[in-house]
């Protein structure tokens, strides 16, 4: 085959990140999991695939439960009136059209909450604050992301008729982060929503104050019960069909408040123009294929649907990037122990370009995860700089202006060395055990 | 009389610029000129004022023209469906409840705008872009702010429907900037809106297409009529009656987006901290006015009405604190010959605390400038750092967390210093002329 950045040819500006980065966040913007946004960013992926040269491009359909945004807002209704930025985590459930008001009860913790009795807060809403502060790996996130997740069920426990949480994230804007809860098991999921730092703030400073503190808050999301998501899946074919394939990933869908440029259209961008260019002075050994993921956000079921649909094929190793598009500052590998000298190659290639070999665990992501963990694979982490990651995450302020190009750039650079090394390597990649 | 400080006495925490800065985004919020709440603030400054000691406290009302925000919501529809981050400039006119729809029209500065032939822009929706930056001095708001002051008087003689403009601002955030635009002599006024920067940034990517660009826009904020607002008066009386006073003013109004932390309580904390500061060791020999004006943001009435009730009486020098809550950088004074040494010695007195002394010309502001240009009084600029201001100014992230409080503390130390020099001058102080 002709080596695909010439077969791009005529459109070279196509392949590059920025250049996926910005078509998407433009010409289709915010890609809610399972609504029409998502098909049309699919349809919009396979043509852009097809067009960089890549081959067995297709869409692969599976179902999740549908979920959309409805009404939001909240107030604090005494001890002054005080308007509150909110919105719905994911797979919240409605509050009547009227909404609910009631005692606002603070948390300074989830700790807090898990701590207060049984039934003790019966129409009441509970408020979790917490401390997350921004670090370079985003580590944080994991641990402080728990008064979301688990948050709702632990409200619902308490007998709250809604759950507010300060938003997980690190900035000091008005724009309130969503993100996904765990739906519980049985009955309807409490409503919840998340306000901005600063209106968090508020309610901590009226909550030190000991006077009565009340609350409204009205968000009438709904369910859209089972609906098509879908991954997208293309190759660069390697020369040698008997090696087995790297699996580069991103997610294609994003939240609905902004336009999915940091989460995760420059994830997109960065492992395809990488593939591209790491394949640019020759056909690779080895097939890379490139997972643009569906519904990533909503519970990680385009990352299912491919170890579902994909467990019994071969795969070598896996890659993911959706953590923005900021410089990548580490190297983490899970390889066998017979691997470690490939490892090592690719951890000297690395730190000519400043990126130094850690010895914690890759992580992987919910994309390439559930394939890592049934098939024991390989996994290489390219950690970004998360710093300011944090500041946007699931936010309307996930916009196009945030992206780098200088980092994003140095981000394509690292993957592309990485993936060349990986491509061209002839011998057998072992699962990691 | 006691010193203002010690009768402050038991609570002196009171009395400093963050707790009065606190205080009034806690526990009133925001105070659009001409609502409740504007006249709760004023009953929170009066009674607040006479904890701290001061004298002759008042609040002196005067009418305005009411106007209150409504429904807002714009997007694009053609050639995709995104949402626009989207507020009513302050004395906006409305859409039909329904919105409108129709042509979206980009025009890359306010100049092309004008170009544009009358009638042209019938049943179309008018896009005017700007290329505001930071600068320490704040200087581009005046020039580009005219996008937002006469746009929409220039877009309804073009026959638009609708104007959105880039917000006069310097972020990359999706909150949008509001401001006031001038009422036109006659007929109704233009439905007018700012979208966010991303948002902006958005619709110039998809006007540069030449695609059909299409977009929706409703906007139904509405004219109250005649409604009440107020100045609030305040002194710490001289040694001397027959010394002029010094006046000097912050406004307490703010707009309904935000809390109105950097615009205006800063200058309320800053101004009345500083008075309390300057006479901590004494009663000085010149009285020191303070004037909390309303309504400054929908069109400096606050600062009108007072040259109007006080314009017959003695003045001798005005400064005013309108900028935001970070350091003060540069001192510019407009005084009369004769006073010149005067001037020179406040010069000194800045030098020692970083603080130049420009040749520029004093701008005073809003809430002082009209009884300034009635009398010709002497004007004193403490200019702050306003790099970050216009990335809050006017939006709902005009909150509390933006306060530096190191940065503020060297404000009210400027300004305590310049007070205290003023106050124990007991020479005439010259019309500036």
């Amino acid at each position: 085959m002709a080596s695909p950045a010439c077969a791009a040819g005529g459109d070279a500006r196509s392949s590059d990140a920025l250049s996926i980065i910005t078509d998407l966040t433009t010409d289709v913007g915010q890609r809610l999991g399972g609504t029409e946004r998502e098909a049309a960013a699919r349809d919009w992926a396979v043509a852009r695939l097809k067009e960089l040269g890549f081959a067995n491009v297709r869409s692969e359909p599976f179902p999740i439960t549908g979920w959309v945004r409805g009404e939001e807002k909240a107030a604090i209704t005494a001890p002054v009136p005080q308007k509150l930025a909110v919105t719905a985590l994911g797979y919240s459930g409605a509050t009547p059209p009227q909404g609910v008001n009631g005692e606002l009860v603070y948390f300074p913790t989830l700790d807090a909450l898990k701590l207060a009795p049984d039934g003790s807060l019966r129409g009441k809403i509970a408020f979790v604050d917490h401390a997350m502060k921004a670090a370079q790996d985003g580590g944080g996130y994991g641990p402080f992301g728990e008064a979301r997740r688990q948050g709702p069920t632990i409200a619902a426990a308490k007998g709250a008729s809604a759950l507010l949480i300060r938003s997980i994230g690190t900035d000091h804007t008005r724009s309130p982060h969503t993100g996904v809860t765990r739906i519980p098991p049985q009955g309807e999921p409490l409503p919840s929503g998340a306000v901005s730092s600063p209106d968090a703030d508020l309610i901590a400073r009226l909550a030190a104050k000991d006077k009565p503190l009340t609350a409204s808050v009205t968000l009438t999301p709904r369910f859209t019960g089972q609906v098509m998501s879908g991954n997208v899946i293309a190759e660069l074919p390697g020369r040698d069909p008997k090696l087995a394939p790297i699996l580069v990933a991103c997610h294609l869908d994003s939240w609905d408040l902004g336009q999915g440029a940091i989460d995760d259209a420059s994830g997109c961008g960065i492992i395809t123009a990488a593939a591209l260019e790491a394949s640019k002075s020759g056909q690779l050994a080895r097939t890379i294929r490139v997972l643009w993921a569906g519904t990533e956000e909503m519970g990680g079921f385009g990352g299912q649907a491919y170890a579902k649909a994909h467990g019994a094929e071969p795969h070598a190793v896996v890659m993911e990037s959706d953590t923005g598009a900021d410089r990548v500052f580490r190297f983490l590998f899970r390889m066998a122990p017979q691997d470690k000298p490939l490892a090592e190659r690719i951890g000297a290639e690395l730190a000519k370009m400043g990126i130094y070999t850690g010895d914690g665990a890759p992580e992987g992501g919910e994309d390439v995860g559930y394939i890592a963990e049934k098939q024991k694979l390989a996994v290489i982490d390219l950690n970004q700089d998360m710093i300011r990651y944090f500041d946007w995450h699931h936010t309307p302020d996930d916009t196009l202006d945030k992206i780098d190009p200088a980092q994003l750039q140095q981000n394509v650079d690292a993957w592309a060395a990485v993936l060349k090394i990986l491509g061209s390597y002839t011998g057998t990649i072992n699962p990691a055990g």
